[in-house]
């Protein structure tokens, strides 16, 4: 087969500041994707557009090459909009977990696509397979299955799905070039359109623990993702929200599961249920679906019954104990006086290091690891309080994730105490 | 082994316009010539250092873990001082020939380590090996015997010169990478500093039939390798020298050996024996050699006798008639009026079409290709006077050179002749 274009020259457009054609975009995405264009080829572009950067219909018409590189699901006859979430990860996101169910007991769809875990910041489906039984490989069918059952799916997203965009994920993570915001916004859009909902709802989150610690470059990235999901018609929408300190009181799986039942059941950390609720408010919306407020839904039972569903649907026991980790360490404060700082990243490398998380894609997660925090930033402590409890079968673990914490939940001085993001810091879009 | 970093840290220093360590570099290119960085992690970093730069420490230590990658050679109990040329390729550009025997036969020793043609420039072996007999590939004791014998040798770069900037090199032509500064002026230089000469002259060519066509860009690059020979403790100079035109009357194989010879007799075209000269007294002033004019040693034959005495040494005939092309092609002018343009890159591409050059490095070259013009730029003319000869064994690549030299010999108006750049345009260094 003869090739339209040469990989180089399409590298030397893009290195010398000039516009890549539709037809290069099309090309240089599907020639990758069949190995005609050669791993070295595509990390040097790579480099080029994360140097000299793509413009609008670039960065739209290379996301519609990666989607078009698989296959799109669509979910006919359902009989209720669809409406999908996706987050860009943080430290104790489990938000997921009770909004999916609590979206589908308010009369949407929810078909949600989830990920692993990598380093710091947890993975759903990791957090979710903590569950007996409880499975995240689902054929289409099934997963057509369950959204029509239940109205709530979380699952793995299938390989058919944006391969281009599988291939060059693992690329741009051994090359330098994760940080490019036209090739993070192609990588998350690509993925979330082939899913096929008809409305998208971004939590795009800025502050230490989150992938865009500067607010400016996470509303720029929201920013270019509201207009890819603009351009393919799918209504979208992104909230900016704060991951300086983290989210609610646990990091890690099984804790984080058992976190977001306290949610499903009307209780819980306030920020949690506060973020979980204005998400909801915004899927809702987004697919029409007035006069149900989705508090009622998590204080009457409607989103724990619709969780329950779920998880059985996927083969779980949502009524069986969550795993426990074999050892547990506590620490205490050795001063009185106010937690000056609670720092989102700290807290998530010390779950990550204490066995939630995983270094390398291969590695397993331990289900009961992870970090519980009792004090939130700004409270008043006393000498000896229980500041958090570490969760290891790996003891071995706790000095290292010990000295990470130690810097991560900060006593000191009223003076010293750290101003906290606002939970929500910006909307963009419709 | 324990690597001493992740490439992807360094990868991500210079993307985010950092200066890379020296500890930095060397473990880079030793990495990589090791395989333990992987091409496409290579490739990135260089489009990153072509796209950000590397300040001059940064150059120079890069040239040097290239030369430690390999062998580096040293000429001693020569009882004459080692000089060395290096030009960056132009058309018709054979001044190597007569310059190497010319310089030997005033009394320095030159040991040109010489590469072959790819694309439009051809290859000082490429136009040797149509010498019968000519061997390009010496063994490093062959190579110091043909040196202390005639003072002069021209031969093929072993494999084991800088090895890293071999594979670097072959990297760079598929990614999108060679034209960075930095990176040539280290390609270059890390194999004339290993080929162990205590002193080089660079002719560094520009305009049309130059890889460096911006002659700003020329004169940066000039200047790099100035600097990386003085850091290497090489005395280093560069002449900035005219390829808007082609050099001579001739751009092929053998037909640049009979020019060349026509220099070593004393006469051949005037550009050719100026620049020959030119730089055969930077060679010999920065080697210490003064009161011998070079003119002399073309006059009475010295230059000829070694040159003879350089090529039998290697195995040579230089007695033996050169090999004729099976076909050539008479091109006329189809106007009177003067040749406005005569264009180095155009008849470069028409002697490489005709098979005088490779398009990839496995091919073989035809000994008598090439294009012989018989006008100079400016010329007056008459209609259906011989503007060119083209020579080949493969008459069907008539078409598609004359077609290319259409565009490169243009008759016109008085008022349209292109204005020449002077011969040697500037000096850069001592």
């Amino acid at each position: 087969m003869t090739e339209r274009y040469a990989a180089v020259d399409v590298i030397v457009a893009k290195r010398d500041r000039r516009e890549l054609t539709d037809d290069q975009i099309d090309w240089v995405v599907d020639a990758y994707t069949r190995g005609v264009v050669a791993d070295e080829q595509m990390s040097s572009l790579a480099m080029a557009i994360l140097l000299n950067g793509m413009n609008r219909r670039e960065i739209s018409r290379w996301t519609g090459a990666m989607i078009a590189s698989g296959e799109r699901m669509s979910f006919p006859g359902l009989g209720r909009p669809t409406v999908d979430k996706h987050s860009t990860g943080g430290v104790g996101d489990k938000i997921t977990l009770p909004l999916a169910p609590l979206v589908a007991a308010c009369g949407a769809a929810v078909p949600q696509l989830s990920g692993r875990g990598l380093g710091h910041t947890g993975g759903t489906l990791d957090k979710l397979e903590s569950i007996p039984g409880w499975r995240a490989l689902l054929s289409n069918d099934e997963m057509l299955g369950v959204l029509r059952d239940v109205g709530a799916v979380i699952c793995a997203a299938g390989d058919g799905l944006a391969p281009a965009d599988k291939k060059l994920y693992a690329l741009r993570d051994v090359t330098g070039t994760v940080e490019a915001i036209p090739l993070i916004a192609s990588s998350i859009m690509s993925k979330k359109i082939a899913e096929g909902a008809s409305a998208l709802v971004l939590d795009v989150k800025t502050g230490s623990g989150a992938f865009m610690k500067d607010p400016a470059l996470a509303r720029e990235l929201a920013s270019t993702m509201v207009q890819l999901g603009d351009d393919a018609g799918v209504h979208t929408t992104a909230l900016i929200t704060a991951m300086d300190v983290p989210l609610g009181r646990t990091a890690g799986n099984a804790i984080e599961v058992e976190e977001s039942l306290e949610i499903l059941a009307g209780g819980g950390p306030a920020d949690v249920r506060e973020l979980t609720l204005t998400l909801a408010r915004v899927m809702l919306e987004s697919v029409g679906i007035d006069g149900t407020d989705p508090a009622d839904a998590l204080d009457d039972g409607r989103a724990m019954d619709a969780w329950k569903a779920m998880i059985r649907a996927q083969g779980g026991d949502p009524e069986a104990a969550l795993p426990v980790a074999a050892e547990s360490h506590e620490v205490r404060a050795v001063r009185s006086g106010f937690v000056t700082r609670l720092d989102a990243y700290g807290v998530g490398v010390a779950a990550w290091r204490l066995g939630a998380g995983r270094a390398r894609k291969e590695d397993a997660v331990q289900a009961g690891a992870g970090v519980r925090w009792h004090v939130g930033q700004g409270d008043r402590v006393e000498a000896g309080q229980l500041l958090a409890t570490l969760y290891t079968d790996t003891p071995e673990r706790f000095p290292a994730a010990m000295a990470d914490l130690a810097n991560a939940i900060v006593v000191g001085e009223a003076a010293d105490i750290v101003e906290r993001l606002p939970l929500v810091i910006d909307r963009v879009g419709r």
